[in-house]
């Protein structure tokens, strides 16, 4: 594996989810982690998405990112095939506005665990910012940058004025 | 495949899901259709699952109907590696009563169908009535035993007495 | 009955539920399903639904799409006087998204089945897929051309390309 | 048409509901209005809810309280093959609790209308004070008891004592 | 009480209202039936309310058609203090899109009826109609006006072209 | 006005809120705040509400407390008759488990406020030790005790011990 | 403290909640209430958060209100940790129109109450009312604004015209 | 930090959450992975959980599991305040059912990521085995237990049994 294998894999259900996931792409950029943004959708390429989930250990994935909104059954069926940790992104649905994504995500049977955020671009953030500060456990340079993010977050929100 | 073999599958995800499923079984049973019903789960066992569905066909099943509850991905992740018909019943969940599991069910994305029944045991016999009345197109023994189960339902109706 | 009678009914509550059900429609062109597009509201014309229900089967119709929004109550009143399969789709509702729509049609009691899709365009499209499925149990062809519509879908979904 | 000929006619789906129905019962019994109660099914029994609701006007029903749940379709089957008024009661349901059940009785499309009650005894309660109110206007005898019943009602309220 | 004296009256919370229930106001007249159309508030008028409830009887209305959004307490309100029948109309609230609107009129408590009908101008249309259903009970033009009603709309269903 | 002239009003639409409402009337026993506990029912007594809300200024009343349930218009209403700041406790309802409650206090329009807490025990227990706060304003001895009954709480929860 | 020190704080959790709490703000204006607005993020600035809780009592502040949504937990955690009355104002959320914010803030444990209103612009509006009737107790010329507020309301929807 | 220092801490809001978290505690000491459990109310002892999140990170936590039922902020206001991952679990509400439990947890905004696992014991347990995974990550020998575990669920599934 070389050191700029991806350690992060993000996939989503399809096309459309990307105006979604580009939100943990970024974050992923911008804190300099080697990372993969793929189509892997559950319903229409099973296979694809099997044998993604049986390789992402052997590949050095340390997390996977899954994005899927509606009846959203990608992060869960990552999760059943692999141990390495699944964040599940609820993308806003049409008609349901997420709230069927959110609970076909979280709500897992015990034996199989998908760590959810929030529905629409806030949880694709923070799945991304939730992998950095898994990377950062071993990797003291990343957390010195976590910090310093979370340190920019609150300076810009102190500053922000009001009219 | 001989003559007793099944032509329609029962799955569910746990032992737990039985006392929904056992309304699908027993209404089979009423109407002598050959059928198995397994313990298959797609979070728990994903392989077994999958191979359920891909020799669905070549077995000679007909229909599938599959049973789950929470973020149910059975009928779905079935459906999505086979084109036998996928029918699927939302198990009453604990916390939110089945609303996770009908949405998890219902919601798929087009492209891949799951023919969606009620949460819980009138779901299980629906799907199995459904199941009857899609083998009595080329069976007409079968059709007029549903006819006859319908007017014998209406007769019941017709005679309850209220106090 | 002609070879081009219609083996698929789709029926609708109103004129302004065509922008789902279309999609329904589309779907049996592509496939050369014969089928027939109706309005057939439950609540306005309840003795055209009756008469559309009664003679379904003998006009040889094996399934019954049925396309309905808020208290959507046309597949359940016409699966009630028929036991051809009916494959209800809950068509999006102004205020309340369509939440009505899918409670209204896949929570019906024990005893008449409605298989459900999901809410808007997806179902109705998969509706149709379903009603192929059904069809193709015994048309080798339609099943050959449901393997290569699943495969083109899986094709497709894998060319798709992030930026 | 003689004098106790029933004015208010009461049905529900199955017997099941008449444990919420009884209180719509005894309302009207309670006022001396003459009534029936019946067990006419939507998806049952069709036929003779057609018939039911052919028939109300000329029988001279004044007014019908259709009760169900679920998907809940007998209140606006019946509106829609008769201008006799319908109180559509939703009952409470076992998974939804009688949310699916409220919202297939009130979100009629415009053109068929259902004055809906509250979900389950509460709601047949009032639905029987409703008809009463609706058979006052004409029959001052029961507008003083109507008045005569509320104000009871409200000196029972005030004399409760708390502890 | 002269003829022209309104038999209906239509209430609304605020100005912004009228948007929904212009649609009962409009089905009144299409009807020729006498009524009024105010804007009397639970909340910000409840004087003029409580007036308005305890001399509508002796003012001559059938009925009164309430509408109201989110908390919406006016229908039940008036409800409290007159015996004339009280048609309620959940206005589409902008947050909760009228869910709340609909559970706070529908649920009354037993003893003081309120008949709920659909979110929006669906529900006014059906109030205003109900109302209408209630006045051909002794006016038998006015019940013939109803069928033609009736019968006009189903026409209009069956002439709808599909594309 | 006398010294333990009431301060607080609790008031609440049935016997049978009283369950949840007494947590309210013990917390202000436990401070010593003289406080009333009343039935007045919005829908069957609100002749009793709109006096109550008329001379609660002049009795001395700093606040009202009020529950109800299911469509719960108490709050609101007596909100809309005096400027006594008005706290509101949604019952849990039997079939929708508050959630009806909740919505009809808290979605109040602009310019007749109600202070909404949690549905059942928690929310009649916070209503009034938000009713204490108030009061604390001018009363340091009540203020010193109030936060000693927080201290006390956070002392209790620390010293809870886990198996 | 000088006699124009803030009597009320305004909070909000980003700039982007500002065009919500404007309402509470610009109602504070309009009675000539000593106020300040302020961002102070509960997830982005905790530590600003906990000393704008610790200090409120000393800085004379009669009441904060707390603006949030989402996982709104603003509100709550300043109520945690001052006993100066909390009013949380539940901004509408982008996916779930503020039924999340209005859960996250109403359903308070026993022991720390926060008094909430309704989602959006009307819970803005209603918050600054309610402090405002808080300081009317010890202020007898705010008391009589607060009765000609409430009049003049009353006037402008009498005055209102329907078209 | 000597060897059996705890690498997950695992709070919750009361002693009544412990039916809860007792999952999440049992399976760490099914893995043999040191941990502690503790009280920790975000609402009750703000103090002591923002010293917990402060010292989190020194005294070696891996991971934080936070359990918390209603307005649950506990999960939310950790995160705030440490870069270490935290593990939300959305405790069964009484009226809700925990459905403002696991709205409260999962809706945060972008910046500050909480991983969120189901409503009650599958949650537990679910955030737990998370957890494993997340320090299977540089540990082999807990990676092929992790992968044991698996396996051995995926067995007992296999062989359940169904009457």
């Amino acid at each position: 594996m070389v050191d700029d294998a991806p350690r992060i894999g993000i996939i989503m259900g399809s096309r459309s989810d990307w105006e979604t996931m580009a939100h943990a792409d970024n974050l992923l950029k911008e804190f300099g982690v080697a990372h993969e943004s793929r189509i892997v959708s559950a319903h229409r390429t099973p296979a694809r998405m099997n044998e993604y989930a049986d390789t992402a250990r052997q590949r050095g994935l340390r997390a996977i990112i899954a994005g899927a909104g509606g009846a959203a059954h990608l992060p869960g069926m990552v999760a059943a095939q692999t141990t390495v940790p699944v964040l599940g992104v609820p993308v806003q649905s049409r008609a349901l506005k997420g709230i069927d994504s959110l609970l076909s995500i979280a709500q897992m049977p015990g034996g199989v665990p998908v760590a959810t955020f929030a529905i629409g671009e806030s949880g694709a953030r923070n799945a991304a910012l939730f992998a950095v500060a898994m990377l950062a456990a071993d990797d003291a340079d990343l957390a010195d940058r976590l910090d310093a993010y979370r340190e920019a977050q609150a300076r810009r929100a102190i500053e922000d004025e009001l009219p």
